[in-house]
């Protein structure tokens, strides 16, 4: 007996349950098939925790720093099990929401495997769903359309294997008993710096191992070179140029040692090195779909080589970011109910790091943006000059507008600083909405507010900045 | 001998360095006349130093919270005199930075009170500007152009005046040596509940006595109810309703005893009943400019009956706000240079509440669209729905969409709760743009943010909210 869906939606991670919602308010009967949790990775092993983890460090910091603002305080101490219980508190709470969310927008959700089959009586196209829960019992979901949101998976090295124990990957960070006294993180990427800023913050001895040149290279150079000073401020150890292989690396009892240009001893390693796509064991084959290293290949509306699959989120690879995953989610689903929806501009995602001081930026660098032929301007504004910063006692970091000479767009804006990661979504209106730095810097701003920098940085394009 | 200034300003308040500032970009010979010091009333006793000292005490509650976030930390302690003197030291170096602009923009800064003169041998106009310094000497400052800008002081109340020792102003708040045991605050607005807020979160006993019959009464009503009840928490008491007068208070050596509907005993008391502008001995006498209450009468371009004579900021008593004053300012400048600047809207003004949890709102209130004959549609999020406010701990607040049923404009949005005062000015830029509910609900937003709950409110305005 089959069950009938004109949307089966295949993982049931944040761009799933998003798109599904959408889809029932559009008048789709949708089913979910989600083996593990509702949520997916960025609410139990991503965005959620790590920033419950690092709001936790960031407490712990303030405490540390009370003289700076005039309050008398003890070193403060921590168990690492309360901050982690903390952690599952924040996650379960949200996951009761999302389990709600799905009851009140009549969706149903199946635990287990979904996998793609191919044509059959029940259905002359593939796409029938077929659902394989824990006990090996299967169901048939037959549908009109399926939206593969089937995520990601963290990338080990060959030659260092995840054993859960010593090498870790950021899964294995959320269910840590006890922090090390020493950690190496391979990748000087997003993840392993959040994780870095956020173990030194709690006085766990980092060293960042890094290929690359420079840390964050989709970053700014000048924001990078902001965030590695301020990163080594807290203590974490930088090795940038390395190239590793089995011969540079020994484990033992007490951990793992690298011999690179300088040897590096740890009781674990996390290496994060990016996220492959989760497109392995879903019927594929079964489909025309067409994939690159995993990554299923779409159109501007998500659809796949077979029109009635869509994908999304991290299994096409586009920007490996929650927010960017629900939005192609619901563009998909309105572009099967022929609702013409916009198509994404990448360029209008904002990008954000929650390192402690944090980094956010939308659209081009400065390098991307002559790369791309563009004959640029650039202004920047440092924090210092903003009062809510001073304020705030966070005054290292600084915003920097790139815009193009000749049509006066903003082709990119990079912040580090306080509390970037929010006003950053300021920026996203305003690309979302084509403003000009004329009417960044026009727009009344609360004062004192670190948002200032906008306005500024608005009125720096346009050479008449006030406070610098 | 006379100066020769193209303009001459009236007060070094933020307004005035700012204009004075916009005014050199336009090639503009300036002149500021300051008796006090240059930042006025934002600088040294209004915005910037009261956030320095409510930082302190959001630091100082953390620290109580601190198990909340996993984290241990004895009870915290303060003197006063450190948490003034870090408030010092912020307005120092801000202080330090508008010298410097005035250097840099070429900008000639006088010490003295500044009066207007009527016509004379040097100007067939009102408009020469006098200037008196300590010492009593006169200076002239001959000019085309004058901004009045002298900004505004606390108001007392007739049976309580000002003692600076037991009775207070917002003033007399930024040199306290020391803080009371307990503080009687009378007024229940913006100043005032700023006040009670950081002094309730350094433990100090207040009692907020307010004559109207709820606190806010310009914000949202269900914002007031909500920001009372998180008041109340932090233990201060509210009195709202109450007349008083001379016969209902009593002072002794103790301090002050009110008896209204309860007895009130308080070591000291702050009157926050609002502010008067300063415009009584700046010669309005010898010109044609007219003021209600004091308050100084403008044109939409800030000119006043005297046309070569421009009046902003708090002596012109729109909305007293720094960010208003400055905006007031660059308007009348680029005014008298006939550069045709885009007339204020001031429902586009972001105003805010730097109380914890903070206010922020823009435009109409529902009550306000009513009774300006909207026909309006009321949507609202709390912060429960929204991550990265349950990952902050802070959820008890919500976000209220007011939008006009016939056109979808958004009339109003009111927050309470986590950064508010900071994504506030996202919604200033989507006033200014004139950006839809929709525009709002797609522009793609960093997950997880506090400011999702604006995309979240935009698509609900829209009927499709997809966390509620």
């Amino acid at each position: 007996m089959a069950n009938e869906y004109d949307l089966v939606v295949l993982g049931g991670g944040t761009a799933g349950y998003v798109s599904a919602i959408r889809a029932s308010q559009l008048g789709m009967k949708v089913a979910i098939v989600e083996k593990e949790k509702l949520g997916g990775t960025c609410l139990h092993k991503g965005c959620i925790p790590t920033k419950s983890l690092l709001k936790s460090a960031e407490v712990f910091s303030y405490i540390k720093q009370a003289a700076k603002y005039g309050i008398q305080a003890q070193t403060p101490a921590y168990d690492f099990k309360d901050i982690r219980n903390r952690k599952d508190e924040v996650v379960a709470k949200m996951y009761g929401g999302v389990q709600h969310l799905m009851k009140a927008n009549h969706i149903d959700v199946y635990s287990g495997t979904g996998r793609i089959l191919g044509p059959s009586i029940f259905s002359p196209q593939a796409g029938t769903v077929s659902v394989e829960n824990s006990s090996g019992e299967s169901e048939l979901l037959v549908n009109k359309h399926v939206l593969i949101c089937t995520g990601s998976t963290p990338r080990e090295l060959p030659f260092l294997p995840f054993d859960h124990k010593t090498v870790l990957s950021s899964d294995d960070m959320m269910t840590l008993e006890t922090l090390p006294k020493s950690m190496a993180i391979v990748g000087g990427g997003v993840i392993g710096l959040e994780f870095a800023s956020l173990l030194a913050d709690l006085e766990v001895e980092v060293t960042v191992i890094e290929a690359g040149s420079s840390i964050i290279p989709a970053e700014e150079k000048k924001i990078s070179r902001i965030l590695q000073k301020e990163l080594e401020k807290k203590g974490i150890k930088f090795l940038t140029g390395e190239s590793l292989s089995a011969e540079t690396i020994v484990q033992d009892e007490q951990g793992i040692t690298f011999t690179l240009s300088e040897v590096v001893n740890a009781e674990q390693v996390l290496v994060a090195i990016g996220r492959r796509p989760n497109s392995d064991d879903i019927g594929l084959n079964n489909t025309k779909i067409k994939a690159t290293n995993g990554f299923i290949e779409v159109n501007e509306f998500y659809q796949t080589e077979d029109k009635h699959i869509y994908a999304v989120g991290d299994v096409i690879g586009n920007l490996q970011l929650a927010h960017v995953a629900t939005k192609e989610g619901v563009i998909a689903v309105e572009h099967m109910n022929d609702a013409a929806p916009i198509t994404l501009d990448y360029d209008t995602v904002p990008k954000c790091i929650y390192t402690n001081p944090e980094v956010a930026s939308i659209g081009m660098t400065e390098a991307a943006a002559k790369d791309a032929g563009f004959d640029t301007v650039t202004k920047a504004v440092p924090f210092a000059a903003i009062g809510k910063a001073v304020i705030n006692g966070d005054t290292s970091g600084q915003a920097i507008l790139i815009k193009d000479k000749k049509s006066d767009e903003v082709l990119g804006l990079s912040m580090i600083g306080p509390n970037v990661t929010e006003i950053i979504n300021e920026v996203a209106l305003a690309k979302f909405m084509n403003a000009s730095t004329l009417e960044l810097g026009l727009t009344v701003h609360a004062h004192p507010s670190v948002s200032e920098v906008l306005m500024e940085l608005g009125l720096a394009g346009e050479g008449r900045a006030i406070h610098i």
